[in-house]
């Protein structure tokens, strides 16, 4: 590449990011996915890769359980404790007991029960509040239980340079009863001290409700520990699910006995097979049950989440700060930052676990550097690197901002054929 | 079979039953089905089974699509089409032009969304109506949807001798604005007449929602032709989509421009992809959408509804009828006569496509039959079996009642093993 002879030289070299590899306690991890060849995928923050072992399962579960087993392998094949097996395998990563949380349904569904549910106990206190950072689906849903419940949607901006400010400073008035907000910034990668902002909801009567789509399988988020409420998250993003995985709820125990969610199905009743006349909710998390299971995609995630199988919640995240800490040193020396802006957060400490760069031609960029074989994604003027530590090496992460400076510098990504419009996420 | 000698004669021969199936002008539908040799399945009004082709496709769909494809497979593999296209393969059976069909979610969900946006057609008509045939998890539903709106849920007597008299009777004072009704009884079997409870609901002012959990794909129900305003329904009964499939929704075209439902996800939003703030629904049924689609079990699905391709329903209709109407008469005459009576209708055409029999030990004797490889269910005291015209023989119906008839007059099913509690469908 002798054209780029005459840019900066990076902090550190790639031999450097070989040794960290090897020495990465969580190294020996990436074996446990089906990771193509040639390709650097930087997206698991959209849709995580196939794990090893989910095929294989999928097969099982098609031809042999639902073909062979027919109707049988409700009971024999376990398909009915599905939800509760995902579960169990999830506590450990958001730190809460297997029975506080509910494994099912989308995302969004999910939160419109727990934001109806949240919304009841606060009934005086007709402000929700959000900021501008949360995914928009999560503001349209809180629109909905607000108009439907007579409360109001208050949106202040997002987490910026002074941190989680506006939400907190909103909070001393006294008519906020939920907050709702997405720990990690979809887009700029801004993560907010759960904890921190936990407890000044509390310490104003307010309960909160988190959305961890992007922090849940990137680290450790300590629900019971940091007293949280409510939460509702994603399968397919760092918890590697599959597209569409089914989403999950969790409710504080403390919360559980009178709550009440209007997606009230037979799925979360007492005891469904009773077909009884009149709704009693199962205890527990599982009364956020509505309809039958979709089988074949839990199946996917139940499998899946044995890729976390002994892993600390902690260890992610010490690798992922680094990971995205050193992506964007490696950009900010290097010849993309000529046109790529690093937008969020300027510490590891405030950041999700992926780096939002603005660039005028993010759609040209990132065509280009997926037809070269590193995969991210844009939303608008952004191009999105997701590092999930489960799987991503730091050589990724050199090759990557290697490959990105090249492109900016040799002005490559501005060929036609990276200009076409994209359709889907 | 010598110990049999001296009940009554059936009315047919399994040879003249051969000789049906020889006749059968959808006799060779059920090559699209890979079925268990060795079994006769009559559980497809629960869980239909693995149609062929739909093992290869998730094949693909997980180990290509997903696992080489990654976030690319959006765009490329069309996963983002998966709701469309279903809608486009369940329009004809429906009857309905597949832009006012959404695909996805469970059916409860759906029947939330739907039941939801029906009430808010008939503000000043609070009473929502129901029977005791429902299925239990829409009863749970309505009442949730009414309380949160205003409204009350009131149930009369489902169909039974009397048929739908009870639903239209009640129509005639002026409260009523919603009518729920699920058109084939889960549990006995009976039928309603789906055009004439729809005009009568109409003739009284009140908007119509139709469950054709246990209707569709085993008969027509030609939603415009009846004028219907709303109906839910199920991928994984007599649709075949595998276990917990994605259910369905459709809106009349008139219903669709003002329809609002409160669980708006950004997957309803008429650009998903552009992000915005605020909610917009997108068009038509579309604005159904919730969150993202859990691809691999609509995968299944879509591959499973080519196995009506080419099917007319009024030709299922026909056959269903004969095949239900046979096991009632082989068993009314036969020795299982004796301790089993037939619940529901006593017509084919008062029918859906099972039939009910009480008997008072229904778990032990469904237990002896599935042992002995004939697949039905139980509800309660009932004995379920469900006759999937697409792949079910006229030679299966025969075999089941022989047997049937020879495990009630021989006692087998009385065997201390048969007697276990039942834990799932």
């Amino acid at each position: 590449m002798e054209e780029l002879g005459d840019r900066s030289s990076p902090p550190i070299t790639r031999a450097d990011c070989e040794a960290l590899d090897a020495a990465d306690p969580l190294g020996a991890l990436r074996e446990r996915f089906d990771l193509p060849a040639g390709v650097i995928y930087l997206d698991g923050n959209s849709l995580g890769p196939l794990p090893r072992g989910v095929a294989e399962r999928m097969r099982h579960a098609t031809e042999a359980e639902w073909g062979r087993g027919l109707i049988g392998s409700w009971d024999a094949a376990g398909w009915i404790d599905l939800p509760a097996r995902c579960g169990t395998k999830l506590g450990p990563l958001l730190g809460v007991p297997a029975r506080d949380v509910f494994v099912g349904d989308s995302t969004s569904v999910n939160l419109f029960k727990i934001a109806w549910a949240a919304r009841q106990l606060v009934p005086h206190r007709p402000t929700m509040l959000t900021d501008t950072s949360n995914f928009p689906t999560d503001s349209y849903v809180l629109s909905a239980v607000a108009d439907a419940s007579g409360a109001n949607v208050e949106t202040v901006p997002g987490p910026g340079s002074t941190a989680h400010a506006p939400v907190v400073e909103r909070l001393a008035r006294s008519d906020v009863g939920v907050v709702a907000l997405s720990q990690v910034d979809y887009r700029s990668g801004h993560r907010y001290d759960l904890g921190a902002v936990t407890e000044a909801a509390h310490a104003h009567g307010a309960v909160v409700v988190w959305d961890l789509a992007h922090s849940v399988g990137a680290m450790a988020v300590d629900l019971v520990a940091n007293d949280v409420d409510f939460a509702v998250g994603c399968g397919y993003k760092f918890l590697n699910g599959g597209p569409g995985a089914p989403g999950f709820a969790y409710v504080a125990a403390r919360h559980q006995a009178g709550l009440r969610q209007p997606l009230q199905g037979w799925m979360g009743h007492r005891e469904p097979f009773d077909f009884a006349a009149d709704y009693e909710p199962a205890p527990g998390a599982a009364r956020l049950g509505v309809g039958t299971p979709a089988v074949l995609s839990m199946v996917a995630l139940d499998a899946a989440l044995d890729a976390f199988d002994g892993v600390e919640p902690a260890a992610l995240r010490a690798k992922s700060e680094r990971l995205t800490q050193l992506f964007v040193e490696l950009v900010s020396v290097g010849p993309a930052g000529a046109e790529c802006a690093v937008i969020g957060p300027s510490t590891a400490a405030g950041r999700g676990s992926h780096v939002a760069l603005r660039h005028a031609d993010a759609v040209a960029v990132m065509s280009a550097l997926i037809e070269a074989g590193v995969i991210g994604d844009v939303r608008g003027d952004v191009c999105r690197f997701g590092f999930a530590p489960l799987y991503t090496r730091f050589v990724d992460v050199w090759d990557a901002a290697e490959l990105l400076g090249d492109l900016i510098y040799s002005g490559r990504y501005r060929a036609e054929r990276f200009h076409r419009p994209r359709r889907v996420p």
